[in-house]
C-alpha cells in the first residue's frame, strides 16, 4: 500500500489557469493533505525557441501543437518521476463519468496533454494511452478537461473529503440520483423546508429521501434506474409512476414508519 | 440586431477560478473584442455575516448553499442590467453540447449557479431555467461547468475566432469528426507527415481529409455517422469497413484527382 500523492502532469499552453485552481478548494486540500501534487508544465519552456505551435500541412485554419515540446516535456516527466499514464484531450475521446474517474485514481502518475481545438501533431498520439472528453461540444483547449479530471480525481481518494461519506450519497456512486436538499432558514420568500425534514423522525426522513431519489432518477435520468429493485423501491418507484404523491403513498404505508 | 457583448454573471464562492480563467485564450480575446462580459459574483458578498452554506435538514454529511446569497445576488443582476437566463450545475442535469452552446450563445444575459457537490438549497430552483451538467461524474463544485459554458459559447459567438472557417472544421459541427492533423517538421523520431498532406495536390489532400474524417468518425464515434451519405461517403464508408486502405482505395478512383 503506497502513501505516495498522485501526481498530475498538465501539459498546457496556459500553467496558470492549473496553478490558479489549484489553490482552491478540493485540490488545495488534496494538496494539504500529501495525497495530491500538480504540475502545471508549461510548453514553451520545451519548445526551441519557444514556438510551441505552427501551420499544419495540407491547410487548415488556426495552428497545431507542435510534437517536439510534448515529447521533450514528456521525456523529462519520465526521466525524473517514472512513467506516467497518458491522456490527451480530443473531442471524440472516451467521456469522462464516475467509473473512469475511480480508475484513474488507482494510478500513481498521470499525464494529461492538453490540446488546442484545431488540433495537435497526430505523432504525439504514440505515447498517449486514452484520449478523454467531456462531451460533444468543443472548447478553445483541453485546460478545462484537466481541470475536470483533476477535481473529480482528487475528491475520491482516501483521506482526502473530510466526511467520505459524502462519495456514498454522490450521484452515481448510490444507485439512484441526489434528493432535493435544504437548509436555514425553515423559510425563505414565502418557501418552507418540507415538513418531513423537520420532523426528527428518522425513518420518515430515510423514506422521503428514498422516494425523492427515485422521483429525481425517474424524472431526470430514467436511463439509470437500476435493474434489481428491491420490494420498497419497486412499490415506491410505481406509485410515483401512477401519479401519487409522497403523503398518499405514506398513508397507506403507516406499518413502515 | 444587437452589438451589445454577451454577459455571464458567475454566482461562485471561488470568483479567482472565473476570473483567473478568463485571463487566457478565446475568452480573453473574446472579452478584448468586446463580445463577451465576464462577472465572477462572490456569494460571501451577498451573505448577511458572510455565511454561504450551512447544515442540512435531516441530516446529510456536508454543507448546503444557503439560498438568501443567491437571490440576493440575483436580485442584483436583474435591477442592475436585467433578467438572465438561469443556469445551475448539477449531476443530473442536461448535459452541455455542441447544439446548447450555439442556443446560449444567442443570449444577451446567462447566470451561472456554481452548486457544491452537497448540493444547493432546493428553493432557489424557482428563478433556475436549466439545470446543466458535463456528464456523469462528480465535481466538487460547478466552476469548472461555468467556465466550459464560458470557453465553448464564447468561441462560437461572431466575430470572436480570427478564422471563422474553424468553426466548420469542429468536430461536431461538420458532418464527420476531425481529421489527423500534422505541422512541422517532416520527420521526428523516425515519424513522418503522411506524403499526401506534402502533396501540394489540392483535391489528394481533401480525398484524404475526407476519408480519414469518416474513419475516425467509424472508429471512435460510430454513432455519429449521418445518415444521408453522399455517393462519394457512402464509397468511402464501405472501402473502410472491409479494410482498405486510403492507397488502395485510391488506386481505384484516380479519376476523381
Amino acid at each position: 500500500m503506497s502513501s505516495n500523492p498522485l501526481r498530475f502532469f498538465v501539459l498546457t499552453i496556459f500553467p496558470h489557469i492549473i496553478s490558479c485552481y489549484s489553490e482552491y478548494g478540493i485540490v488545495k486540500q488534496a494538496i494539504k493533505k500529501g495525497k495530491v501534487e500538480v504540475y502545471p508544465i508549461d510548453l514553451r519552456e520545451f519548445a526551441p525557441k519557444g514556438q510551441v505551435d505552427d501551420v499544419p500541412y495540407g491547410g487548415l485554419p488556426g495552428m497545431v501543437l507542435k510534437p517536439e515540446p510534448i515529447y521533450e516535456a514528456y521525456d523529462y516527466v519520465v526521466e525524473n518521476y517514472g512513467k506516467p499514464f497518458v491522456l490527451i484531450t480530443e473531442p471524440w475521446g472516451e467521456k469522462l463519468n464516475q467509473k473512469l474517474v475511480n480508475e484513474l485514481s488507482k494510478k500513481e502518475r498521470i499525464m494529461i496533454i492538453c490540446g488546442r481545438y484545431e488540433g495537435v501533431d497526430e505523432r504525439v498520439k504514440k505515447i498517449v494511452d486514452m484520449e478523454i472528453s467531456l462531451g460533444d461540444f468543443i472548447l478553445s483547449g483541453g485546460e478545462i478537461v484537466a481541470l475536470a479530471v483533476i477535481d473529480a480525481v482528487s475528491r475520491v481518494l482516501p483521506g482526502v473529503l473530510s466526511e467520505p461519506q459524502s462519495i456514498q450519497e454522490d450521484s452515481f456512486q448510490n444507485r439512484w440520483l441526489g434528493y432535493p436538499v435544504y437548509t436555514r432558514p425553515r423559510e425563505y420568500r414565502g418557501m418552507k423546508v418540507p415538513e418531513e425534514l423537520l420532523s426528527g423522525h428518522h425513518k420518515l426522513i430515510e423514506l422521503w429521501k428514498l422516494w425523492h431519489r427515485i422521483e429525481n432518477t425517474v424524472k431526470k435520468r430514467p436511463d439509470l434506474i437500476p435493474k434489481d429493485l428491491t420490494e420498497l423501491e419497486k412499490d415506491i418507484l410505481n406509485s410515483i409512476l401512477s401519479g401519487k404523491s409522497f403523503k398518499e403513498w405514506l398513508k397507506e404505508h403507516k406499518h413502515l414508519l
